[in-house]
């Protein structure tokens, strides 16, 4: 499994040229950025040296298309899922991940169809590249009621919805935190194939009482009270090989310097990992 | 367009030879009936002539696997519904269909997710025999709320259905009665492609607030105060070839011998098809 | 059914402003054109302002993207195919088309399986902009040996590849040429529905046995032997309501000024169109 | 990895009972039976009972379906195989297997198109059940030429026909001979995602040329001279978990008695594990 950070959690890192530098040189070993935007920025050759000097890959990038509103929002952003995919795909990266929130003020059976189509098409665009698809169900309880149908947040119901959809790229974005705050075990890891998961994120919850988990309410990895060890200590017995990628969402912007967060980021990992038995 | 028969409003007909006998003896085309029990019975030479002797032809059989329920359920009539295709494509049938009641006590973005997994499934096998699968829209408000949570009753979200299931032989079971208690208008209709429409079923519906029609208040075409002259007019315009298949779900069986009814059937047929300028 | 044209058989016509705008002086309805392109130099508003004013409609656009070769050409393609079908969805369109030629140097088996999967990603791409994709076999016997290896080129095969691609809105390009070139009679388009033909094309043969018959040496139609009467007829007893479009394919172009060759089309499309019974 | 056997090699071993039996006495793991015939015999408790008591499961299942030939012995093979697959799913089988001739009579574009359909088709039955289907490339020489036309039969041309059948839960039969017979090295595997692979088959070769090895001259493991302990390595290092099936197709059945011939695998497997390093 690869160290992997998002921006999430990292202050103000400044550019991506940057973050990768010092996401190599803290030991990581993917990001989570915009392929694209990279590539615009340093042409395709650039891109590459800036990851290769800093033995960095992009772990995924996040999916541009809008699917949850219109359908001319929807077919208006194709063209550059496309373009993002084929930059996302020159560079090595076979991952691109959305979240899925719990609730929605659509009406949840159109809404799913219409999701499950518009989901589809978005794998079917990624698939041509190489590239798999990642979904996140979110765990926390309060956003189930935050819109007023319920939608989809277990891992049951996010692998039916798979399921739906149908496409051979199509898989999960494995949070730590949503795998909690949906009360589930090591034993619902150990169920899984490794390539059920496109991704994992990692981050820690604070000690409340798991209802009362909020999703902007994240702690860095080994300072809350999930089992990370045997989260990661499972994810490697079924034989998952991605990154594993922190996303610390809080309601308030760390105080630390990026390099501070970063010291602090690894020393988390440590921790876990070596209470995985994986250091 | 081919005129229809089910057994609903028949009466006690008897068995579905005589069914067959009597549909052509009263100058229908189609009979909806199940294609394998008629071959079990008969063989297959026998029940192709049948058929031909009576100048009839299957318009559809119904769907025998039950995709609302458990899993377990679902998969134990997977290997019946391809034995059902077989016989049905043995006798030129080329069409299967089932019902969508409009709410569930399922959850319903899941219900959805796994329907559409289900039906899919259906499709396909029922594909592999030329066989395509029709999906029922059901309009009346009171079964709306008849269950915990709201699930699919409008044209619209059946069409969006259709498109995320994605298969390329699912469409619309039509019916009259559901167009009505949608309250959709001849423009709905026009606006269809005739490969969207797989099946029709045509009867009318009592002079009461179109919110109180009841699924099981049907009465026979030109009884009522459903424009179905409009009706058939608009899907033949669109270049509907398929059966118009009479249904009536009442509360109370009918007192009439079935040769009463079916004579009742055949005027109520000769009415709207006058009115549509189809006589 | 639409009376079409493609610019093939209309000598230097000019721009497709000017195409535009002759094809609608001389009673056309459609018109194969670039709809991007159109947009691009007009806007979306005035490119629906050129085509209103002439009153004609774009039947259908051309698949850019080369599916034949490279993997990385046809991944390059694929942003701009999202692009195409946008801006042809946003002026009407509906359909797209691409040739197949009937031999390839390949291997037949392995390209087969490469196609297959590249024209159902075009497809799904198309498909998200409620455009179809139609498929041209290809006739002329010169044109099966062209290549080391036999590929496809009949009706029957054509129908099973769209088959094992798989998905809903594929469908045929229908040419007489090919439909005469392959030997085939009336009752092949009476076995069709019409959802199974995209688009159509219409050109004549001349009087030289069928295996002889050059793919660039047409006719415009009724100037051959081709029984184009039968033809559309056939067409329209199915319930094909889409363009039928003239492509005259040509080893030499034709000396006469455009508006000579519109009037000779035209009067080609008033004979075949009267011996259909159309007129 | 999970050590297993097929009836191939093992002489006149009796009935599917005595298989099992015999496997777990030997200590092999999986055996690839008829699991519907196991249930039929023996009821499903008895089935399960018999497995467990021998601490075996089965490794695959082989796909009845003829997808080869005519559509018609196709259609009639799909009620039988969603019935082998419940019968499989309920004995915890996740694996069907046929196997792929690397030449056809018939023409090889054509065969692709519908042989693509028809796998799919099968995949999706089996799908319903939990079920994959592995499709096994054949390498030896000799076979590229027994029938008219070349086919398929390198790893890269059935990892792009998995990709235009273009299920989920596709992937290869892997066995060690083919890989052989096509000249593939560690790096071929080591390519691999564990997810590619449904099952694996394990055989030797003689010490001819390879283009001289026949497909039913094949050797148990460890008597002859492919790289099976490189094969094992590089299969073990990408994460595969699966059976690894002894398969010994002989132009001569083996004179020896099933016990001894279960010995001499056994000692073949213990051989070519221990040149793996995974003893």
């Amino acid at each position: 499994m690869l160290k992997g950070l998002s921006r999430a959690g990292l202050g103000d890192i400044g550019s991506d040229e940057r973050f990768i530098a010092l996401a190599g040189e803290y030991g990581f070993q993917t990001v989570d950025i915009d392929a694209k935007g990279l590539i615009d920025r340093n042409g395709l050759e650039g891109a590459r040296k800036l990851l290769a000097d800093s033995g960095v890959t992009i772990g995924s990038i996040g999916l541009s298309a809008e699917w949850r509103h219109s359908e001319d929002t929807f077919r208006a952003g194709l063209a550059k899922l496309a373009e993002e995919a084929a930059a996302a795909a020159s560079l090595g990266v076979r991952n691109c991940c959305t979240y899925v929130l719990p609730a929605t003020d659509y009406k949840a059976a159109h809404f799913t169809a219409i999701a499950t189509r518009r989901l589809r098409t978005c794998a079917q665009i990624l698939g041509a590249f190489g590239i798999r698809l990642g979904l996140e169900f979110v765990g926390p309880h309060h956003l189930r009621t935050a819109w007023a149908n319920p939608f989809l947040w277990t891992l049951e119901e996010t692998l039916d919805w798979i399921a739906a959809i149908g496409e051979p790229n199509v898989g999960l974005l494995f949070d730590s935190y949503h795998w909690y705050t949906n009360g589930l075990g090591l034993s619902a890891i150990e169920a899984l194939t490794p390539d059920q998961i496109v991704h994992v994120h990692i981050n820690d919850a604070p000690d409340v009482p798991v209802e009362e988990a909020r999703d902007n309410g994240r702690l860095y990895p080994g300072e809350g009270v999930i089992d990370l060890g045997g989260f990661l200590k499972a994810l490697n017995a079924i034989g998952y090989k991605g990154s594993v990628t922190q996303e610390i969402l809080a309601s308030e912007a760390p105080t630390d310097t990026p390099e501070g967060l970063l010291a602090r980021s690894r020393a988390g990992f440590d921790k876990v990992y070596l209470a995985a038995g994986l250091a």
